[in-house]
Parts: structure tokens; C-alpha cells; sequence
């Protein structure tokens, strides 16, 4: 798949992103400015052999791909998403986007009653397909594909086959994504990251996270 | 400890009374009307060989009991905190409670804006001290207290000391207890519960929980 991922040159947009393309995917890292995303791309080419990933801004990034992935912080969401509603339309866009207030270990209530996903559903409208996903893993040992993390993917949404989209890139990305229900449920995904926040502070870790047990 | 279970009458209280006794605990069943406490704690002496689990009404175990244990479902909790205030003051409560609605997959906002814990708070005031844990474990195999269950108990309170009483309580019921932060947090924890059953609905299972990794 061709998967642009916007705000790329994060640490987990972009950890991601080599994972994906090792995997076999066609990786365009989006930002505010290309040059800033080809930078970045340049950068992840050096870490692996054989893969090419390539680089720009957010609204070509966009244009060119199959999947977008949403990788900014909450306080740039908005703004990222502000001029993309056109070239999302249609898309599978997959939100990474996790709200972390100060202090970060207390979960965020947004003055919206809504989680980050459902207010980007609401910014661009029903003809964007929207999964949110990736909001609890750290982005600690991600760039090293070989690393399997002891975590797994809750993944939300109102569309099963859009979920499944992102459960496979949970797997190519080395983890287990778990279907948590629908894209209200992101409310109680994006807040477990502020809770890992505070585990990693009181247990002195830096890498906590959650599995499911049971499945 | 004297530990009273209000709602101690239904699975996961009885489950954890159960428990408790075993490691200890003077455990009093709780129930709006004495003689169905009384009831419901002589069907658990019978499970158990040398506990001797006490019955009565929620007022008279409250009275008695060093921590409380509220295990009623989220529609009773307004109702069975009314007229307990007083008996509460200067207590360790601990509540069970997770609100879910229906579709009860789905993460329930409750109209304040907050968790039911928080509401219990809001409710009784700051001369009872508050603890949020056990919302995400199943009642399934909770009564065979030498089944290990597999997940963590996460724990939320705005006081460090009574969280450990509440991780210790998890401990003795067989269980590892995780410190998740603020009381504030809870509506988190609670979410999950919905989470949970939503995962225990698609992948057919009965017994879905969580483990937090990396600590």
C-alpha cells in the first residue's frame, strides 16, 4: 500500500514508517514543509537497506497515498487537517493522535465531551473513513523493526473492513491490533496514554503498555 | 482488615469477598436488606472451609467495617450512598463500579462529564476517601480463589497511601494491582470495562482483561 504519514518526522510517525516499509509498503513522509520531509526520509533511508521512503508535505503526501496516517500532536491536529479534507475524501485515514495534557499523566477531557478521533471525523466530514490506532505504544524501540513490542494495538472505528485495514499494519509493524469497538471507544484509548504516561513516571520505566488477555 | 462488600450480593463482590476471607479479611456481605446479606454470605461459607463470612445490611456493614467496597451496578450507586455519608466519614471506599450502558460495548460518557467514581466523590465529599479498582476484571472464576486470574487491577486515587491499601487488597485477592494515577484517571479504567466487553463479544471469549507490560 502506498501510506502517507503526516507529521512523519516524529519519533513514532516515523518509527512507524520504517516498519511499514520494510514490511513492503510504499512510505511517503509528510510535513508542514517537503524539505522537512525529505530530510526525514533521507534520514530512515540510512537506517535500512533496500527500502525506499520518500519525503514532502502533508497535502501531497496525502494526494499520493492509499492509507494517511495522522501522526502530530494534538495541538496541531486541527490546523494539519484544516486544508486535507479533499484529498482525504475517501481515504482510510488512520489517527495516531493521542491528547496529553500538563500534567501528562492525568487524562485530558477535551472541552469537546469527544476524543481526538471523533472531533477529526467531525472537522472532515463522513467522506473520510476514520480508524484511530497506535495511540499506546512508546515510541522507544520503534525504529528498530526488529524489536517485537510487548504491546498491542487497541484499534476503533465505526467500519470492520477499515479496521482490519489497520490490524494488518499492526502486524506488519510487528504488533497484534485488537478491534476495540467503535470510534467513541477512542476516548478510552487516547486517555490509557496518559495512564502509561504516569506508570512509566511512578515505576520508574520507560516503556509501559498494554495487552489484552483472554483473545 | 474488617472489610464491608456493598452489593456484595452479586458475582464479582461475592468473587472478592471470597478471596479476602481466604487471605484473612473479616469480610461482611452488604445488601439493601439485611436478611438477603445474611443470605448471600452463608451460600459463601459453604464454598470456603474455616471463613466465617458475616451478612447484613449496607448502614450496619459500613458501620462496621474498617474499608468499604461498593460492587453495585452504576444505576444503584447514587441510591446506595445517600444515607451513608456519615458512616463513610474518615473511611477507605473502595468502588467496583463501572457505568456501561447500552450497547454495553460502548464507551458510556456519563452526563457529567466525569467518572462514577468521581461522582461518588462529588456525592460524599471529601471526608471519604476514594479508590477506583477492579472495574476491568471479570467475574468469571473470581469464586475459585485458587485460579490466578490473568490481568492487572489498575488503581486510581488522588492518595498514595490508600492506593496501596487498595494494591494490597488486589495482591491478597490474587491479583497485581498497578497504581494508574489520579481519581481523575478512572474514567478511563471504567471505559475499558465497555472495551472489554465489546472484545469479549467479537473474539467470542468470556473472560477478556488487561495486563499492563514494561513495569
Amino acid at each position: 500500500m502506498k501510506i502517507a504519514i503526516l507529521g512523519g518526522t516524529g519519533p513514532e510517525g516515523s518509527g512507524l514508517g520504517l516498519r511499514w516499509a520494510q514490511a513492503g509498503h510504499e512510505v511517503i513522509i509528510g510535513s508542514r514543509l517537503a524539505e522537512k520531509g525529505q530530510q526525514a526520509a533521507e534520514e530512515l533511508n540510512t537506517l535500512l537497506a533496500g527500502v525506499a521512503i520518500s519525503g514532502t508535505d502533508n497535502l501531497s503526501a496525502t494526494q499520493a497515498a492509499e492509507v494517511v496516517v495522522l501522526s502530530v500532536p494534538y495541538e496541531a491536529q486541527a490546523a494539519t487537517l484544516a486544508g486535507l479534507a479533499d484529498a482525504l475524501a475517501g481515504k482510510l485515514l488512520v489517527t495516531v493522535v493521542a491528547p496529553t495534557s500538563k500534567p501528562k499523566a492525568r487524562v485530558w477531557r477535551l472541552e469537546s465531551g469527544l476524543s481526538a478521533a471523533e472531533e477529526a471525523q467531525q472537522q472532515l466530514g463522513d467522506a473520510v473513513r476514520i480508524v484511530a490506532a497506535f495511540q499506546n505504544i512508546g515510541a522507544h524501540n520503534l525504529k528498530d523493526p526488529a524489536v517485537e513490542l510487548d504491546c498491542d494495538v487497541l484499534v476503533c472505528g465505526d467500519s470492520k473492513e477499515d479496521k482490519q485495514v489497520a490490524i494488518g499494519l499492526c502486524a506488519d509493524a510487528n504488533m497484534r491490533g485488537v478491534d476495540a469497538g467503535a470510534l467513541q471507544n477512542a476516548s478510552v484509548v487516547e486517555g490509557l496514554t496518559s495512564v502509561l504516561i504516569g506508570v512509566n513516571i511512578r515505576y520508574k520505566v520507560s516503556n509501559a503498555g498494554i495487552r489484552i488477555t483472554g483473545i
